[in-house]
């Protein structure tokens, strides 16, 4: 037994309260080392002339990677309190192990060696949006989705079509280009639109705010946004902004303001100023995004800045009835100022979506008391190894995805906002070299798995394009330049996921085959009544791939070419194409 | 090389602010497996036309505990960000570990394979009050201590000699007792005093408030307590009260309202009632302190409850300028609240100390948006073990303390309220088997430990006590019933803790040896122009112990027996004693 590999401590994924009643456990240990994993519990007061009152439940592996195995468990204790170790058991040995260490015995003369969970406090659970579970985003980058309105274009607007994108130019993308367009997108079946910024700013990305408070007059006014989600929630399709807090722009008022006033600024403390005057050539003397003297870090832990942030906050909320935020640069941002972000925006709308922008391990800001959620690219990452770029093995892959699925807690899991690329990024096109195929199994595999994916505009008809500015081309709206193959297939996969809860959040996942000879993988979502198993051939032959299932005398369903086909053997196999899959659902 | 024994993740211990400037990072390897660790890192968009720009540093093994060694590095991030990895080393491999896992050779093509570390904003700093560094603490059980003035004795008092306490009597001690007995503080040394409650109670321990605004009768009145802080601000020494905030009395007004009014009460929502009417025999109806249905638990998710407590937390701070808050049960009310708490009192007073108390690893309050300290009782069980109980060796002593060190960041281990005892344990003379000299031991290593060390009252002059109520028997004040060769000691301990600050929290800590055949221990202590090396004979036989440092011409005094000697030979031992100890002091 590897004591080394063992690993737990009451906190983040291991310890949390996944409701007001139910604890999740999980226990980390060296893959294949221990056959049976005990949790030993009880209350901590709960003492009688026999001792301290315990019980020993079966704890289960939910996942595996390339060095551990993770076990859980789920346990409701009645008085909300828990005190609990591991009895580990393999071939040769036996042990106990607790805060204090490893113990042949359970020690039951003392509470104290028992890891805890204190108390289960309804205030101190993590709580998303219950709506996130069943969204599918599409994300919008306004200055490039369509343009309604050509008398709004920015000076040296260029053509829509046949112009390239570069860092700096602009093609008028606006509101009433979205509007017009706005049938495409219920057509397509999305839920969600993630905006990158739409406030005032100098530049095409908009990253660069001059002022939280207004539109960018390029997209139109206050009134043509508020009936973009009045039009979009009566469609059922829910509106997330982009806010940028981090920093701001060189030309936000608080900044200019600075820059002519210097040291006798009353906004000087508005930013980090190492020394007067600034310095905005070269290597600025004032903390920045990365290195750009353009984009001033705003001093968050600034009273007023506060303030401002957080009414900018509130205001498009409750003014115009978004119901999201995404934030730019999260993890620069303070975690005073986001647990203070977090109240203010939940007590306007208790059901707000706060997405951080994060690509790395994102656990401190995922307890509950910051955001909901983070961009899951380490996710991307690990699909576009697998399927679009041949990087891995499926064994690989599947390592890793089970990996990501042990990171954070279960419902962290359920609203994380999974996407396949984005204006940060190529797209998904080009990192799969242009091969359809492995584009759509990227898409069955998004829309299969938990999670709140998310289409970047325009990957849905094929459109292609390497890191910005290329990945921030025009969208094409002529038919006859879309791949509509494509469209007609992401039309389905949507449907199915709004269709089969088991595509998406709802039930157990578990990993059933990875296969590094045939470079297959499949999984199973599973609830009480059905079960849906998910196969992907990421293969350029076609497979016959048997099911590690017995699924004799079940009716199953490929939902994928809508065949039947009652099962007779108990070993059965299903025949999938080149980057084909399949997902069948049957009974449980 | 063991994979699996590797450990970091960029929080808690692993990676945090040491101050606003220096990041602390520590990785764990298994024991004596890894020859060396270097650190790989730079800022994420430091980028030329070479590519990433780095740093590598060599880090280096802090603490050693049973199964791990736990590596150590500070580094301060010019641009307050940082992106790292870590290039292990030992005789048969050499292996990157990133975020993503363990590759033959640095990934240098993109950043995200690294741990991140965003942003160093100062706000999230963890800061602790400087005076706590320095401050030995002195904890009075109030009922206990001295009876000033008998006219305020309860009903029923006991004579203070020769009555055995019981869970329900009274002996009567009060303010003018502590302030009659003020010189004797001075007179030890101490320099804080932490009060179990004195807000007024039912019980005798107080733990059960009737009203938190108020001091109880039996003690004296707010002048006698204003008195009593102030007399103590003038000789030096903090005044620590104790805020039983996750439950209440029996007799709490609002508790009684609910108990008269039923659902009606106004009330009702400040505890957490199961149904109605309450049923206070038996298993209560309603949510408690362990299993006690004379102690309501607080719903401190309620506002009114909350503002209630906070009220009442800067009430006195500001009445009555104290100068800690003790926090009673402090694992089982929620973060949320605790976060309020912090904020709200630090506003009142920038210095004040919270401790929680909490016996299990705290790490999720110990972030800087709660507390700055815990009881450490963790310390308490380990040295207990080994110098009261003789339950483990040497080698065990060692191996846990320094696992304790490597529990939290360095600078909550500064602040931790180190204890032997206190009024929810034995006295320590009767867990050493009424064995002084290792009384004496104990509180020597106490004394020579970082942390916020505190004395048990009475401990200093050799009281005995069980378990409650054992533990809380009056305060001898006859000087012939004293033990004044202890007290001498305890005198000189806390003079040359308060003299020699590398005694205390200054310096870095390296254990050099433990010995589990002659059952000594010893820890180094060193700045950069001195060190103080502590040996620690655990052992009933004289010992002859080599000293494991070059001293060679160096002047070397022994603080505690206050003999100097010139070290001319490279190996040199000191002599000690059953039960002895030496703390040698010397040029660094």
């Amino acid at each position: 037994m590897l004591f080394e590999a063992i690993y737990h401590r009451p906190q983040d994924q291991y310890a949390y309260a996944y409701n007001e009643k139910t604890l999740h456990i999980q226990l980390r240990t060296k893959k294949q080392d221990i056959e049976t994993v005990e949790i030993l519990y009880g209350d901590p007061y709960d003492w009688n002339k026999n001792g301290w009152q315990t019980t020993k439940s079966k704890m289960n592996i939910a996942y595996s990677d390339q060095l551990f195995d993770y076990w859980f468990i789920a346990i409701t204790p009645p008085y909300k309190r828990l005190r609990y170790g591991f009895i580990l058991t393999n071939e040769t040995t036996s042990s106990v192990f607790t805060e204090k260490g490893f113990y042949d015995q359970p020690p039951l003369d003392d509470t104290s060696y028992y890891f805890c969970f204190p108390y289960l406090n309804n205030i101190d659970v993590y709580r998303s949006p219950k709506w996130v579970e069943k969204t599918v985003w599409y994300q919008i980058f306004p200055e490039r989705f369509a343009n309604g309105d050509a008398s709004l274009n920015p000076k040296n607007t260029v053509s829509w079509e046949g112009s390239e994108p570069t860092p700096t130019n602009f093609f008028g993308g606006d509101f009433k280009g979205i509007l017009k367009n706005i049938d495409y997108l219920v057509d397509l079946g999305i839920s969600g639109i993630y905006f990158t910024p739409i406030f005032k700013a100098h530049s095409n990305h908009k990253y660069d705010t001059i002022d939280y408070m207004e539109i960018d007059p390029q997209f139109g006014t206050k009134e043509m946004f508020k009936q973009l989600v009045e039009e979009c929630h009566k469609r059922g399709i829910k509106i997330m902004l982009d806010a940028v807090f981090n920093h701001c722009g060189y030309y936000f008022a608080p900044f200019q303001n600075v820059l002519k006033n210097g040291e006798d600024s009353i906004y000087k403390n508005w930013f980090h100023i190492h020394d007067f005057p600034l310095q905005t050539a070269g290597t600025p003397n004032y903390d920045t995004f990365a290195f750009e003297p353009s984009m001033p870090k705003l001093n968050t832990e600034n009273r007023e800045v506060k303030e401002y942030l957080l009414n900018v906050g509130r205001y498009w909320v409750n003014e115009f009835d978004i119901d999201g935020w995404r934030l730019d640069v999260a993890n620069e941002v303070d975690h005073q100022f986001w647990r203070e972000f977090r109240t203010e925006m939940k007590k306007v709308k208790q059901d707000l979506y706060i997405l951080g922008e994060i690509w790395h391990d994102s656990m401190p800001w995922l307890k509950g008391d910051q955001f909901d959620s983070v961009m899951n690219y380490p996710y991307t990452d690990n699909a576009l190894r697998f399927f679009a770029k041949n990087e891995i093995t499926a064994g690989q892959f599947s390592e890793t995805f089970q990996k990501h699925l042990h990171m954070y807690p279960q419902h962290v899991n359920h609203v994380l906002f999974n996407l396949l690329g984005s204006h940060d990024t190529p797209r998904v096109m080009n990192i799969a070299n242009h091969n359809k195929e492995k584009v759509k199994l990227l898409y069955a595999f998004l829309l299969s798995t938990p999670g709140s994916p998310c289409i970047y505009y325009g990957d849905e008809i094929g459109m292609t394009g390497e890191q910005d500015p290329g990945c921030r081309k025009c969208m094409i709206w002529e038919e006859e330049r879309q791949d509509r193959d494509l469209l007609t297939f992401m039309k389905k996969l949507i449907y199915l996921r709004k269709t089969y809860p088991l595509l998406g959040n709802e039930g157990e996942l578990t990993v059933l085959e990875a296969n590094d000879d045939s470079n297959h993988f499949s999984f199973m979502k599973k609830n009480e009544q059905q079960q849906i198993l998910i196969i992907i051939n990421n293969n350029s032959t076609k497979q016959d791939i048997p099911i590690p299932l017995n699924l004799k005398d079940k009716k199953v369903v490929n939902l994928w070419t809508g065949n039947d086909f009652a099962a007779h053997a108990s070993n059965v196999s299903v025949q999938l194409g080149p980057y084909d899959f399949a997902f069948l659902l049957f009974d449980a």
